[in-house]
């Protein structure tokens, strides 16, 4: 549409975001993942689609409708209007998310600190909403970042200050120089973002020991620390260490919570838990949890008590576990991540220059190549090798990543996983121009 | 909680909106309702609950998903992927929401220009924080307002300059005198928020000549129209003009629409109408309603499309038409909105002071008494006479209000409706210490 007779806006008046690489990137990796639906994905974080079944999603209402009725003693009235009117604003399964928390995470939540959102994404906008007071405050990350974080500030206008990872999956030396750097120019850094399990996307995990280093950093530089937890429980067979809010003595995390990956994606339902004590002005003392509900209830309200109940039922159906709801998931992500390391290993072992991280779970892994990742890599890794993944750069706010790509192993079978690895091969061997010396490669250029 | 000593953070140190009346406002009236549940209550704008059924969800959902599996031929897989895994940002039920606005509304929209949103509140935030792009853009809205409107702008610290509405609905010299006179004052003014079909809070409807006038005032000054309409299928029997969008030949309306109150408030599921052309940076035009998805992304990711399965499969059981589907309701409404101001004019047509207005259709009739509304008259009706309403000066951004409350209509029954207006007027004889000859009460002083 060339016509800018019939324009009616145009974005440079309309909200910064709409330009920012955050959100513009999202929509990019998405319309090329449209545009090429026969190549293989190494792209999306998605969770393995076999397992999903329409009936389920009736049964688990079924089981929550019924515990109502049944455990909680309501009424058919009761039942009806708790799942189809407007409800409470921090939601209807609080005491059952608690009750997972404890058993799953060891994390002791009192229910009423929990408000349930639409996503974990609701929840990461309303703590980042609530804590942006003014222009001085400032939100720190581990770079490479999720980039759901960086747009969610983007959308309050919150600078997002990135904090080195290294190998322990946080430096925390850089940290505090980051703290204190943004204090000396005026700056008020309220809080720290960090996925301590299997992060999105390096695939890192911190250690018990840098864990605990991290909690006293932000007690002793008075910030606090937001705990995303997607892929926690995907562990690859060895266990992790406890999340930061299972350590937390001070209440300095708040836990960002989804259900996606351990339930469904489709129920939209993720949960933060914010039991700092807020006094407010006319010097009542209540939950942070109060708070954010304020502004949930400005931004959907509350969270579909329908999708709610999905995921009640599934906690319900599984004893309060989502460990032990989700061992046929656990084997599939075990198993791939795998198959990819190892397929990584056979094919690039000896190419100077490509290497890559082994995670301990989770859903990704990082590449390193000798040659520049990019979007346009990306057009033609999926027009003639068929073959999708995400350049690394679309997670740093700055430079950085330019060398690198991550690999989703979530929802690809086996044999996918095998073409897929080959794809990517040949479109290494032709990228690095006979440079590099691939081992192991099945086929050069193909088509999908 | 009074130990100060232990307190984690202080609202001042959040964001504003935290101590923002239209937040508090709407914690306080929900605290209230939930502190005496026995009383009566004009106070929610909720539909009625009778109709109410868990059976029908199932249903519904099951109506979505063979209307998948058998008219768009999806395979059982392609099935469970469409309501389980993450999915399309701007919703799935687009197609059969268009129609559904061509069946009830004349509206011709586009599918693609449809946002299905987490219920209208989402709808409404998504608007507001694309169009305020720095400090100068405000919105203009119709005074007395939806306290979801103030509070979604203050979120984003975007000011809402109130228009006068008079008897009409909205003022339109009002109207322009705010736009020129922001102008004047260096803003930009970027809609104006109108509810034209029986607002929330005052009842009031717009005619056929204001509605073709304010659009031309809004091509004129070059503003959009932010339409909402919640209400508009409720009207009292006789019919109601068509709604802004049906007549926008220009694309100056962007439509905010929800299912709240046609299908069930517990799906969350609403959506803008977005078909303004929007010409980014590059210099492609494409439309609003993918700038709104853009931030949509970062808010909520996607509207679950398992409730958006509810809605469709509503929708496709009543042919498109929610007007059709909703007879029962309408015949509710409507005989609880006449026996409200029959009741009105019963007990008070000779007390100087009192009067009402009298909609033609939705939830809402404003009251104006002799004597000051606030919070502590409320909790004295509902402590000591058992009635619960809403104090008018929760919609008004200044002064306003005092003297005038809202009855909603919506969820009483016949019986309750009788006995909660005796309580009202027993409040009001009090209040009025004798001042007001009060025609017909039953009683004085009781409990719940």
């Amino acid at each position: 549409m060339p016509d800018t007779e019939s324009v009616d806006l145009v974005t440079a008046e309309l909200h910064g975001s709409l330009e920012d690489p955050a959100l513009t990137s999202m929509n990019f990796l998405n319309e090329i993942t449209g545009r090429y639906p026969e190549a293989l994905s190494f792209a999306p974080g998605r969770p393995v689609e076999r397992f999903f079944d329409v009936e389920s999603v009736h049964r688990r209402l079924r089981t929550f409708t019924d515990h109502l009725s049944g455990e909680l003693g309501y009424s058919q009235g009761e039942v009806s209007r708790t799942l189809c009117q407007y409800g409470r604003t921090k939601g209807i399964v609080h005491g059952l998310v608690a009750r997972s928390l404890a058993r799953d995470e060891g994390i002791d939540a009192d229910p009423e600190s929990i408000v349930v959102t639409v996503g974990c994404q609701e929840a990461m906008f309303l703590v980042l909403r609530a804590l942006r007071a003014n222009p001085r405050d400032v939100l720190l990350s581990v770079s490479p970042m999720y980039v759901g974080l960086t747009g969610a500030a983007r959308l309050i206008d919150m600078p997002v200050l990135p904090v080195a990872g290294g190998a322990a999956g946080i430096d925390l030396d850089d940290l505090v120089a980051r703290i204190q750097g943004a204090r000396q120019r005026g700056l008020r850094p309220r809080a720290c973002y960090v996925m301590p399990d299997f992060a999105n996307p390096s695939g890192l995990s911190m250690d018990l020991a840098t864990r605990r280093a991290l909690l006293e950093v932000a007690e002793r530089e008075d910030i606090l620390l937001l705990e995303d937890n997607p892929y926690g429980l995907f562990h690859g067979g060895g266990g992790k260490p406890p999340t930061l809010k299972a350590l937390d003595s001070a209440r300095r995390v708040v836990y960002l919570g989804s259900f996606a990956k351990t339930v469904l994606p489709g129920a939209r339902v993720g949960y933060a838990v914010a039991d700092q004590r807020v006094r407010d002005a006319r010097g009542t003392t209540g939950l942070f949890a109060d708070q954010l509900s304020k502004i949930k209830s400005m931004v959907t309200v509350n969270t579909s008590p329908i999708a709610q109940a999905v995921v009640g039922g599934a906690l319900l159906e599984n004893g309060y576990s989502l460990d032990s709801a989700n061992g046929r998931e656990q084997e599939v992500y075990r198993r791939n991540l795998r198959q990819v390391v190892d397929g990584l290993e056979a094919r690039f072992a000896d190419c100077p220059g490509v290497s890559w991280n082994t995670p301990a779970g989770g859903f990704f892994v990082s590449v390193t190549v000798p040659f520049t990742v990019d979007d346009d890599l990306l057009e033609v890794s999926a027009r003639r090798f068929g073959v999708l993944w995400t350049p690394m750069c679309h997670f740093y706010s700055g430079p950085g990543g330019s060398n690198e790509l991550r690999l989703s192993v979530s929802s690809l079978s086996g044999a996918e996983i095998e073409e897929g690895l080959d794809r990517l091969a040949a479109l290494f061997v032709e990228r690095s121009r006979g440079s590099v010396n691939m081992r192991f490669v099945h086929s050069g250029d193909r088509a999908p």
